[in-house]
C-alpha cells in the first residue's frame, strides 16, 4: 500500500533466552531466504492454533501433535507449502522437526514446523536437511529479522512488531513476525504467525490469551475470504524474565494479555496492508448487534463482500452495498434504526438517507485509510472491529495470470 | 460473454390466457423500458421464493402478504429497487399493486409487485402511476418479450426460456423470463424471474415443484457470491390448458417438474453467461459427497472463491485453490481419496497428482465452457451441479467506478 512504511522493532523488545535465524537453502528458485529457525534455549510453554481448514498441510498435522509437554523451537520454510503432498508430506515434515531436534538436542516432538508456498508440489527434502545445521550455525539472539525475512513468499515487506513492559519488577519483552495470506499470494496459501516473550506464564493461561488476542485481530481481517491449507499462530513463552508465573484472572494477566492483543493487531493490520494491490485499510467498526459475535458476524460480511471491496476500489460510498451484506449476514438487523458514517459522515441515521456532504465524502473515499462505522440498530450492546481492504485492477491481474 | 447467442423463444410456448406487456415510463433516465405487466385472465395459482435478505426491499415485503388466495398480476419496475426506503417504500409497493389492479379489475392482493434498481432512492411513484394505465393498454397474449425487456437493468441480453409437453392429451404450455443479479450490475441488485404456465397443478404441488426447481438452478449458480434485497422468483399457473390438475407423486407431476427446471435451467444459466465482463461458464460437478446438500455447500464453496474464479480467468487449472476451498466448506472431504478433473483431464486422482499433458490442459482452458469435476472421495453417493463464472479486469472497472 503506497505511503506506508513498515516499522521497525527496537531491539528491546527481543525476548532472552531465545535465538533465531533465516537463511537460503534452495527452496525458492529466486536465491531468496527460505529458512527461518526459533529456538528457545530452555523448554518454552506454548500455545498454538491452526487452520480450520480440512485440507491441513503436512506440516499442520505434524505441529498439532507436537509441542504437548512444550517447545524448544520452530523450524519453518517458504516456497513450498507442504499441502496435497500425502504421507510423504507427513514424513517429509516429521523429518524436518527431527533433524532440527538433533542439531539443537530437542526431541523431536518438542519442534513445531510450518511450511507455506505452492500446494501439490513434494518437499525439496534433501535442501532442506542440508539447510538446517547452516541455520542452526547461524542462530543468534538478534536473528529476528533474518528469520521474519525467510518466512516471507511474495510479502512487499517484512512483517514484525514487539513491546516491552513491566511485571512484578521484571522487564519483559515480546517479538512477534508474521506472513501473509491470500492477497499477498493466494497460491503461497498461509498466513504464518510466531511470538515469543521471555514473561513466565502459567501454561493455563497461554492458550486462553493467544485465542482471545487471534479472534480480535488475526481473524478480525479479511483479504479475500478464502482460508489456507497452512494457517499456523505460535506463542512461546520461555520465562526467561524471571518474573514470578503470571496467573490466570490477575492485573498481570490482563497486561500480558494486552500486549500480546497489540503485537497481533499490528501484524494483521501489515497483513491487510500488504494485501497485493491493495489501495484502502478500511476500519469496520460494527456496534449495537445482540452480542460481539453477532457484530464480528456482520462485520465480517461486510469485509468479505466482493462488491463492497469494489466500491472501496471506486472510492463510492455506496452504502447500498453494504446494506445488502449486513442483511445476508445472518445476524439480527433492524433497518428502521440501522445508521452507516464514514469517518464520521452519516450516511445513513436511524434508517433514514441523510444528504450528505457529497464532496466531504468524495475527499474522505480517497484517503488510503478510513472507518466505516455501522450500527446495527437492535440496541443491543455487540461490538467488534475489522479490517479489510479493497480488491484492485492489480490484484486481479496478479491473481489470474500468477502461475501462468 | 463472447460468441454465445441467447436463443429465441418459440411462440408455442406462450402460455394461453396470459397477457405480458413491457413499457417505458420514465423510471430511467436512459428512457430504455421500465414497467413490465404480466396478468392471468382468470385467478392463478402460483408459487413464490423471495430472498432471505434481512434488508428485504419494499416489494418483497408487499409481495410475501399477497397472493394467498391466488394470483391475477405481476407488475414489476425497474431502474430503482425501491430498498432501503422505509415506510414510504411499503407504500409506494403497495400503491403499484392497487393501482394494476383497480386498472384489470382485481383485488390488491391478487397483485405481485417488483422492483429492480438502485437503492436507497424512493420511487418516481407519480410517474409509474401514470404508466400503469398505459402498460394495461398495451397488453396482449404475445407481449412477453416486452415485458422481458422491461424487467432488464443493465442486462447484456433479454433472458427467456420456456417449452411445451403433452398432459393428459393436452398440449400444456411455459414461459420464462429473468433478469441477473450481482456481477450484472450489483448496485441494479436484483434477481427476478417469472414463469408462468397454463397447465392445470394442483395448488398443494406448485411450491414444492418450484423450490426443488430453483435449489437445482437458481441456487446453483454463483456470480459474486452477493445476496439481493429483491430476489424474487414466482410461478404462475391457470390451468387454461384444460388438463385434469396435475397431483402431486405422478408421473405428470414428474414431467411438470422436469419443464420448470428446464426453464429454471436456462434461465439460470443465462445470468452466469451475462456476467458482466465474465469470459468463462464454468460448470462444477461435484460428487463422492455424504449427502446431495454437502455436494451443493462444497460447490458453492468453489463457486464463490475469488481465488478460484481468478483462476478461471487466468486460464490456470490451480486445482490448490479448488482444494483450500473444499477444505473450508465445512463438508467432508477425504483428501486421500480425492480427485479433481477438467473437462475429463484428471489433474488430481484419488489424492494424487496426475502428471496431466498440460499442452492439452492449456487449450481446454482457453474455452468459453468447461467443466470441472470433483469426487469429495467420501464414499457417498451426494451429487450437485453448480455454475459459476470468472472475476475479470472488466469487472473490476465496471464495479468499481459504475456510481462515479
Amino acid at each position: 500500500m503506497a505511503n506506508w512504511e513498515p516499522p521497525s522493532v527496537d531491539r528491546s523488545c527481543y525476548p532472552r533466552g531465545f535465538r533465531a535465524a533465516g537463511i537460503t537453502c534452495g527452496i525458492k528458485q529466486s536465491g531468496r531466504p527460505d529458512l527461518a529457525l526459533i529456538v528457545s534455549d530452555r523448554l518454552s510453554h506454548a500455545a498454538s492454533l491452526f487452520t480450520q481448514n480440512r485440507a491441513a498441510a503436512a506440516p499442520v498435522v505434524v505441529s498439532r501433535r507436537h509441542g504437548r509437554r512444550g517447545v524448544r523451537a520452530i523450524i519453518a520454510s517458504s516456497g513450498n507449502a507442504n499441502a496435497c503432498t500425502g504421507e510423504r508430506g507427513e514424513r517429509d515434515a516429521l523429518s524436518m522437526c527431527e533433524q532440527a531436534a538433533r542439531a539443537i538436542g530437542a526431541a523431536s516432538d518438542e519442534v513445531m514446523v510450518c511450511s507455506t508456498g505452492v500446494i501439490g508440489v513434494a518437499l525439496p527434502i534433501e535442501r532442506i536437511a542440508a539447510g538446517i545445521p547452516r541455520v542452526v550455525e547461524a542462530l543468534t539472539p538478534t536473528g529476528w529479522e533474518a528469520a521474519a525475512d525467510a518466512i516471507c513468499t511474495t510479502d512487499a515487506f517484512r512483517k514484525m512488531a514487539g513491546c516491552h513492559w513491566s511485571v512484578g519488577g521484571r522487564d519483559a519483552r515480546l517479538i512477534g513476525m508474521a506472513k501473509g495470506a491470500g492477497m499477498i499470494h493466494p497460491n503461497m496459501a498461509t498466513m504464518l504467525a510466531f511470538l515469543a516473550t521471555d514473561a513466565c506464564v502459567e501454561p493455563s493461561l497461554l492458550q486462553g490469551v493467544l485465542r482471545a488476542a487471534a479472534r480480535d485481530t488475526f481473524h478480525s481481517i479479511s483479504v479475500d475470504g478464502d482460508q489456507s491449507t497452512n494457517d499456523t499462530l505460535i506463542l512461546l513463552a520461555n520465562g526467561e524474565a524471571g518474573n514470578n508465573p503470571i496467573a490466570p484472572a490477575t492485573e498481570e494477566a490482563r497486561r500480558f494479555e494486552t500486549a500480546v492483543r497489540e503485537v497481533c493487531g499490528e501484524l494483521a493490520r501489515m497483513l491487510v496492508r500488504d494485501g497485493e494491490g491493495a489501495t484502502k485499510l478500511v476500519t469496520l467498526e460494527v456496534s449495537g448487534a445482540r452480542s460481539d459475535d453477532e457484530a464480528r458476524q456482520a462485520a465480517r460480511a461486510v469485509a468479505n463482500s466482493v462488491l463492497v471491496k469494489m466500491a472501496f476500489l471506486g472510492e463510492d460510498a455506496n452504502w447500498g452495498r453494504i446494506v445488502a451484506a449486513l442483511g445476508a449476514a445472518g445476524v439480527e438487523l433492524r433497518l428502521d434504526s440501522c445508521s452507516i458514517g464514514f469517518d464520521g459522515i452519516r450516511v445513513l441515521d436511524t434508517g433514514r438517507l441523510v444528504d450528505a456532504d457529497q464532496a466531504r465524502l468524495a475527499a474522505l473515499l480517497k484517503k488510503p485509510e478510513f472507518t466505516v462505522a455501522i450500527d446495527l440498530g437492535t440496541g443491543g450492546s455487540g461490538h467488534a472491529t475489522f479490517w479489510t481492504c479493497d480488491i484492485s485492477d492489480e490484484y486481479v491481474r496478479f491473481n489470474a495470470h500468477y502461475r501462468t
